[in-house]
């Protein structure tokens, strides 16, 4: 039996899709070939990785000027190849919004002066700072926030209008809502929620940003090398993009980024309405700031919420265990999370809350 | 219909593991979902990644003071890695047998005084230079190099015996014949010819020698700090792990290492005899010298090599053409290339040498 899976990534991929890879898994497209043995320089292969890209772009609206590549080793690797590839004057900005956020600051600082302009770990993540009060570097080198916080559960309801070029790490909310993707220099995503099986990092950057690198940059982690060969520099993690291209294509059919938008704000709205009126579950983030990705939510007894994950889990809802961080649960509702998968859950959330009345 | 696929890499796969995995695709081990949807925290995946690795060890024999990690890039990735991890007094030996050794050698060049002490160009890097009669520097990091040249088709017979770390990309003959890991510092391959689909790359290093990666190393690249997350540092290319796994379980239950050298010295026996008797093919690497894995080979016509790649492509026998620095055909005969498949080739080489006898 299919479960609904929660978890935070890899995550839950369209049905659909997976059907798709699954019927065509021992010979893509008549070629007699698995895509999984398949040359990355065949014509066939190559034409995925073109639509794949010529997808991002016209989903997300991406500007002429951009490069769309695919590379590998994760957001956690683009923490270093942001600066390798941007800090020429050896300073840039930071806001340090979750956990990733922090990451990404501490590997800023190998490589120049990262300022941390603004933190919200004074009340453990549950905000998003105003981007309008923050003292920005002159002269910095970029910007770098993390969107959408997946383990805290918080996003930015507006981004920073700042001088420098702003870098933005979208792991968790890429294709999960509208974005103008010009106001960004740079934005990165590791695949492993809206878009593909974990191995391909997405990474859409302005060209006239990338063209000198630090000279000590790994030539992999120079996007322009990635961007100049078409993202086959190498060999590329083959099987991840082939994936995202039907997520992609399936994303396309489905009315787009807007349209999942809509579904988007509708399951999370479903989500937190029930955690807002119930007696026996909360959610610590600021309304203004909550991700319609990632809804974590505590009762407030651990021993409680240990016996909500375990017995969800029973009922076929699953990786429902908050981050070690945060504790209590946490509900991803990806782009591929049904909205039957958010309604199961919140049946599920009301019956434990009758059962467990006299706990509380 | 299934072809022969003699891919350099992405290349073929053993047929019953693609089937395993087509089974289950939907339905990992009864979880319910996909291995691509999974979290990477599940106990059921977290088993796949300690067999995986235990496996290496085993099948590989690898001592106990050796880490042996999973990890994303390539072989590429690992050309800076290896200075980053390794570069302490800033200098180190490159022997320069193929094209990737060159880029490995460049790559060097970024961190510090990569001296190139082999040089195997002169003759189109169809032998390795003699390994005893090389000036290896007196205090280097490491002596560095490419135990098989995919590309041009030849393979170290015997390795260096130098007082420095020797670090050896195996990308392109891993699991393919015994080898004595102790003999080597670090051991990396990309996993897209012997081990999985691409997007994993193995690391097998001495733990003595990784402790102090470079200041300027990024987080993801240093060994050490994949080494103590057991390849969980960050999200990990899941499927690929998954599929090595199954590779891994296979070879184990047919024989391991020693059986499937002595499978892969009949294959390319069969061969480089055929060519080697020919009037038409030629195969230009020394003897001593020749790849197992790889086997490049020319009719001197260019035109005529063309025909052959079309040809047999029809014929169900695909990918035989040669890299372009090369020229003419190659058959890359991986692990999983089997016996038939070799033979098949040689029915059609011969055909295609009788009906071709007038061009020559």
């Amino acid at each position: 039996m299919r479960v609904y899976n929660f978890a935070a990534g890899p995550s839950t991929l369209p049905l659909n899709v997976l059907e798709e890879a699954k019927k065509e898994f021992l010979d893509f497209g008549g070629t007699g070939m698995s895509v999984t043995e398949i040359s990355h320089r065949d014509k066939a292969y190559m034409a995925v990785v073109s639509e794949a890209e010529n997808l991002v772009r016209e989903l997300l609206k991406v500007p002429e000027d951009y490069c769309v590549i695919f590379v590998q080793g994760g957001a956690s690797t683009q923490f270093a190849a942001v600066p390798l590839n941007l800090m020429h004057n050896g300073v840039a900005d930071y806001i340090v919004t979750g956990n990733f956020a922090k990451k990404a600051w501490q590997e800023g600082k190998l490589y120049g002066t990262a300022n941390k302009i603004g933190d919200s770990s004074d009340r453990t993540y549950t905000y998003i700072p105003n981007v309008h009060k923050l003292s920005y570097t002159e002269g910095a080198d970029y910007v770098h926030i993390t969107s959408n916080n997946t383990i805290f559960g918080s996003r930015y309801s507006e981004f920073p209008d700042c001088k420098a070029p702003l870098v933005a790490d979208m792991s968790s909310e890429i294709f999960s809502r509208e974005t103008d993707v010009s106001k960004f220099g740079v934005i990165y995503a590791g695949a492993q929620k809206n878009l593909a099986p974990a191995g391909v990092t997405i990474v859409i950057a302005k060209r006239s940003l990338i063209g000198e690198p630090l000279n000590i940059c790994p030539t992999m982690l120079r996007w322009k090398v990635q961007d100049e060969n078409g993202s086959l520099y190498n060999t590329p993690p083959a099987f991840s993009i082939y994936m995202a291209n039907l997520v992609l294509r399936n994303l396309k059919a489905n009315g787009g980024v807007k349209e999942i938008q809509r579904i988007n704000e509708y399951k999370a709205g479903l989500l937190y309405d029930f955690i807002d009126n119930s007696p026996l579950y909360k959610n610590n983030v600021l309304p203004e700031f909550r991700s319609i990705m990632n809804v974590p939510f505590v009762t407030g007894n651990e021993e409680l919420d240990a016996k909500f994950v375990a017995e969800a889990k029973k009922a076929g809802l699953v990786s429902l265990k908050g981050h070690r961080l945060v504790g209590g649960m946490r509900a991803s509702i990806y782009n591929a999370m049904p909205v039957e998968g958010v309604k199961a859950l919140i049946e599920f959330m009301k019956k434990f809350e009758l059962e467990n009345k006299t706990t509380v």
